[in-house]
């Protein structure tokens, strides 16, 4: 689907843009271009063609209405976009042309194209990770015996700290962000395998252009992933863990924000943020809601690669697939919303400790322990330095 | 999210374009216009007021772009969509300027514009069903008789007739086609509550200018839906009935057309149709394509509708509905894909009665029955004249 | 899956026991001495088989563990579910036993089994919700004018009235119980196809033989849905929406129940209810936390049996199918945790209005508008009587 | 829910007993007698009455019906539990009831048990898992030469080898094996926080009873996790990926199966094994069913599990976290379901390689490569030995 209005009001620009026509062309020329200067060193095509290639790579350009409608009828974009780009190789090196994505096929460029555009989110993701787990550390640490009501079932329960409760959400993040950058290792590699995934045109030397291939794109290299998505769906499982994290946060502010309770808010009240058009004096938790409305697609969207990747016919899938590639932008969409909100806490989480006193009676008297809050801000010393 | 360009590969145009940019703020423009009106004519606002609304309506004009900025630091697209009219408005008639968006708040304009946005899509749809309810029961009359082997668990069952098959399919989109004019009919509501959904500004008029403003839309009228959208999912839920038949028919015929099958084929092969950059011989399904991965996408965007509106907090969701307004026009672009398949099927489905013939033997030798393809023949000749 | 200890504490009784073997099991038998019965008055098989098959009915029994085992190796319940009553017809009249299950297949047994169980479930659901409906509109018109403060996106907005709110809750009630009627109406059917769903052993008596068995069941006569469920579907996304309102509801309630808010609880704190192993004086709001676990489990639930039913592989599914019968029994014990919190705060809902006067003065000062109240309150005189 | 005689017929035996009252109530006893014993040691409660709470441990036992119904009212099966085990303690030693759960909570006592009895199941996978991956890994050196059509969308490409299909397919789950073993270290953690996750009531000895608590249950050793669940949501997903893995391999050979295509089955036909009621000739493939139906079934349990686990509010959830207790032993179940399809095709898949080549016309003529399958082969040297 096109981008609908609505859609484009909670996206991430950076995260927005990472899919669009551009990047993704971008994306799939880059792969064309490795892989022929990767056969050509391994001397599977001449040196020239690779040089063509390369040169058509930097001149080309694409009508994206006339690529995506024939795209459709295709049912792949990499026929037209090939055809394309062998065109623009042709008319600099005629003879370069039937070089041109030798031993590939539409998966290739469009997974390889799907994990370059993904990288780039993932390394912001991990920046804006670091930098939200150093804000809520030090919140944490500065807020270590800040006594506040511990709530349980919606309901009062025994006091902890918020330093506590801030604790909890930075290990949570840096557990996340651990875990994600393991999982990008794996699953943000190249993907090659030709038509069925043999390499069957390239013979032994297979493995050696799918090396070069990745180190020149900065992918991991792997054998081809066509039929068999674990390590991808591990990624983007993942992804979901960090939007599962920002959204509990987001949940426990929207909750400790309510006027009645007041004891900490995503941002303070600012004008011209958060407004109403009904009542302009309103100045609604925007960061939240960034977090929350991720969270609420998350879920969905890795049904669907979950299911995708489950009813995955033979050497390529006939569907599945296909709805795996519309719903990836979508989970680094949902990626960059909950990066949205971090960012905002990172930077400007208000944190009412009279509220948190004022609102402690209705918990019962035992005094909040400090030991649990020690423990995870050891676990977080070196985002504390 | 913005547009992927994988996502824009699957994407019926007409469905694509109609939750756009300017299609949505067109909508969002005609339900302004449609307030004042009708509250002029309620004698609420000067007609004057009204007046200068429509005029600036014509002229206005709006920055994308600037547009999404401040809707996402906003937290909602209507505050700058307001202040953009008005100074519009402002510019024709001064006075006029306050008169603008009375009564009314964000989710108001965002809902009816979702509803009129969706109109066209589920009007296109009645359409395309209907032609492929037509073609198949046709179909289905043509081959009443001509025996195919019955399959079930992927096991080879006792004769069943083609015209069985195609019946079942015919008769399970009439249904769905019935149930969907019938969800839209209530689903497809204006949207009119104000700030809390009381219409507290218009006090006993507000039924009065809500039921003016639906009839110049052209939707149902009904009390505000801010905080229950059951109306509203029960229409999505049969979209998603749509998405389901569309995919169970595509996948018996992607099934059918294996090449050790043969029986039928969404469509001959063609040149120029479901090509493979890697095998130009091939001849993909590329109707079965769309449909299959419209019917992979829809149980995860109907989790997020239902799991949206289950967590509605009070009289304006955080979070749950702003997803919703997301997964809308995705809903739609499956629905959509699913569209795709049926014209394809309904213009060119191939049967090859020879190759139904010599699969039967791996069935029991029990007849095929006619008796209930008869009955569902009857069923259908509403489409049969 | 059998009970796991967790699901129990979360069920309905009634609608625990709807689908467990005894039950189950009484359905499928209920449905072979149908047949039989409808079979002899059609003249296909003797009246004395029939009464031969009543009577082992009334006498079998099951050893339910060795017939799941035997189901299991079979990947069919109905196998060692006939043996077994076949035995026991044998047993009284051997050559009564050739009859039994005569024309008709697994799935028409399983199906129908599972419309049997759940029909009782939705008959108490309809009784739940008028019951709710009702008190919920009497204590809407008993609150018409008590004013609460209206929140948006979790921050004050300006002033409704509890009445509003309750109304709300009523009408969308009061529409789920009308829409689950409906589709109950359509969905509760007989299923009956025999092999492959053409009843080809039945001839042109097929129809006839159908409709006995629909109406000596009490469920509706319809052509066989083995490979489109679109009928049943509907049923089920229409629960759906019941446990959506319920969730919302139940939202609303959990959050009105803070102890800072304190404005309604779904019921008053009771000795015994809502209790917790760590802090003995915590009266937790059990009640939303059926409806809210509910309604956190249905949107994995629904989007389980649309992925299944779109994957429906010709004449009957592998896989897609069977996922729905552990499904089903699923979703209707999410309608039961529902019902429960309905019938909760039917026979309890607490309600403060100091409290609720009290947080007013967060709101705006706009006086709270008695018109919408009324027009629902309106809409709901059938439960007003 | 309990269990549906439907869903018991999918089960796998050990797994449907591992979350059954009888298991899990163990399972909570252990908790407790650890716990107390831990205490003890550190001296935070007397010896003796671990002694007792032990003693009482070994010969208490519970009328599961009551617990139910007592859990349902208070919303935690907790406060029953530790009800009807402090009697068996008093009846034992008086003064040592006080000491029982001291400074612990529901969710310690529940969260654990599940880790508890998901063990068993996580070990059980590991082996099936092994044993699956040697076999197919076998069968892959076997027919790595053995020509077959590669089959891309559903319609034939260019030749693979039988064996690289299986090779894929051992990799895969190698993958999947290696990746559940390391999440399982890490979320099979024992759950320890008392009323609020601060362990409040054992002031600094609070990690050391923890420690000796994980140590004597056998499980991994943590902070609590009551309100932050990415360690085991990241176990349940990479559960999932086994089940997707398992539900592709199954489809591929439901596909392969077909009485058209007949190059491999999950098992040979065998008398009392997929049969039907309808048609006793029939060999449905059973263990592929098995597969699908827990494949179709895990996207939206997964879901579920999300969705839970971002709506968490603060120290301890009111519903997402109770939807989770649900859907964990569902989750099981779906991969007890994965392994019963891997132990069948790990003990009888056929492979036909005539009809492989008899189906190979279809493709086109390239020559199907080896370097693919033996770079798999390499990798899968440690199962081929």
């Amino acid at each position: 689907m096109a981008a609908s209005l609505t859609s484009r009001t909670l996206a991430r620009p950076a995260f927005e843009s990472a899919f669009e026509p551009p990047a993704y062309l971008r994306a799939m020329l880059d792969f064309e271009a490795a892989l022929a200067a990767a056969e050509a060193a391994e001397g599977i095509i001449p040196e020239a063609a690779a040089a063509a290639i390369a040169k058509a790579r930097a001149g080309v350009s694409f009508d994206v209405e006339a690529l995506v409608a024939e795209a459709k009828r295709q049912g792949t974009l990499v026929v037209p976009f090939v055809k394309t780009l062998r065109a623009a190789v042709e008319a600099i090196a005629p003879e370069a042309a039937r070089h041109l994505h030798f031993g590939s096929t539409t998966q290739d460029v469009l997974d390889t194209a799907m994990a370059l555009c993904l990288k780039p989110c993932l390394d912001e993701a991990d920046r804006a990770l670091e930098a939200a787990i150093r804000s809520l550390a030090r919140r944490a640490r500065g807020h270590r015996a800040t006594p506040m009501a511990g709530r349980t079932l919606m309901q009062p329960a025994v006091p902890i700290t918020a330093g506590l409760k801030l604790a909890r959400w930075a290990t949570a993040l840096a557990q996340d962000r651990e875990r994600l950058a393991d999982a990008a290792a794996a699953g943000l590699a190249v993907q090659f395998g030709g038509a069925v995934g043999a390499l069957e045109l390239l013979g032994p030397k297979g493995p050696a252009v799918r090396h070069r291939i990745a180190l020149a794109l900065g992918l991991a290299d792997a054998p081809e992933w066509h039929s068999h998505r674990n390590n991808w769906l591990d990624l983007l499982d993942r992804i979901g863990l960090v939007v599962v994290t920002a959204g509990k946060i987001a949940r426990d502010l929207s909750l400790l924000g309510q006027a009645e309770v007041g004891e900490m808010r995503d941002a303070p009240p600012q004008e011209g943020v958060g407004g109403s058009s009904a009542m302009p004096h309103k100045r609604n938790p925007v960061g939240c809601l960034h977090a929350l409305a991720a969270a609420a697609r998350m879920p969905g969207l890795l049904a669907t690669v979950h299911l995708g990747a489950a009813q995955l016919e033979h050497e390529r899938a006939l569907g599945g697939w296909q709805a795996e590639l519309v719903a990836v932008p979508e989970i680094a969409g949902a990626l960059g919303s909950s990066l949205d909100f971090l960012d905002t806490i990172a930077a400007a989480l208000v944190i009412d400790a009279g509220r948190m006193r004022a609102n402690l009676a209705a918990c019962g008297p035992a005094p909040a322990s400090l030991d649990a809050v020690d423990e995870l801000l050891g676990g977080l010393a070196p985002y504390l330095t």
